[in-house]
């Protein structure tokens, strides 16, 4: 079974180093971990002409599809939710029908952590932009989805300074999977 | 032709009379503009039992997949990117091979966004990571997934006070959708 690792772990300075460590973990429970990282084997001979962002948006689209299950790191990223691309890939994943499992770092509710990162109190911010507050750990969808695709979330909270590299939740997160 | 409408516009004070503001203006152009807001034809039983969160990402995904297209508001929500279940839904389409369409009210490039938000001035944030700098308007899966669907970004620039508001950006946006 082949589990598509999505997560802003790619921005980590030695992304390599964390890839090869994220796959240890996965091939211990008997799974094949697939990095955006990864080469992308037959590759269109047409994607080597594209802008290098294209063509690594391509790749993952790819390696996605190629995949069996979505693992993403949901720890938040610059902001109160996920990373964007991480996101995005979920929701690809999502809509091809198969499991998608989240983990974070953070077990902190979306809706402190919103309220926080705009410095108000209540329901809506300083926009006048309300403030979603289900009790969840993101926006509905991300959370939404997990749950309709029959994948878990697993937050385990780390120290503020370990909060890109623990790998406690993920590990916990890739041991309760059960696929097939 | 149906459009789904994502983006943060349903956390606005009124959400029900911005969704109408948005329709009017696809049905100036020939579409009907889905909102998330809007009630499901035919909605399963089963889901009304469900979590009133959970429910809404499901109602969602349903609508996505009843549209064909996706238009995505990805003015920079609470943070350097956009909304989070605008940018899923955008990547639920995207797999779903149908065009996706994004319109921002910011045309500040990415990295540039990311390193105002960051308080820096280099490729690293102060915890290492690394900042996305290729020249897009987002995260890639985000421009990557628009262009590899043949859709596009429209991007103009509005008074902060004005970006959750302006529609001048979506009127393009709208307006340049050539489909079937």
């Amino acid at each position: 079974m082949r589990l598509y690792l999505a997560g802003p772990d790619v921005f980590l300075p030695d992304p390599q180093a964390r890839a090869a460590a994220l796959k240890a973990i996965c091939a211990r429970h008997g799974f094949i971990g697939v990095s955006p990282l990864d080469p992308l084997a037959g590759e269109p001979e047409a994607w080597t002409v594209m802008p290098e962002a294209l063509r690594i948006a391509r790749r993952n689209e790819a390696h996605i599809a190629s995949c069996d299950a979505l693992v993403a790191n949901l720890t938040p990223f610059r902001g109160p939710s996920a990373d964007a691309g991480t996101v995005f890939e979920l929701g690809f994943m999502r809509a091809l029908g198969r499991p998608v499992y989240g983990w974070s770092n953070d077990p902190t509710p979306f809706a402190l952590r919103t309220r926080a990162f705009a410095g108000v109190s209540g329901d809506h911010d300083a926009d006048g932009m309300q403030i979603e507050d289900f009790g969840l750990a993101d926006n509905l969808m991300i959370e939404g989805a997990i749950h309709a695709s029959g994948g878990t979330l697993t937050q385990i909270a780390s120290a503020h300074a370990e909060r890109w590299t623990d790998l406690a939740a993920f590990t916990a997160c890739i041991a309760a999977i059960r696929l097939g």
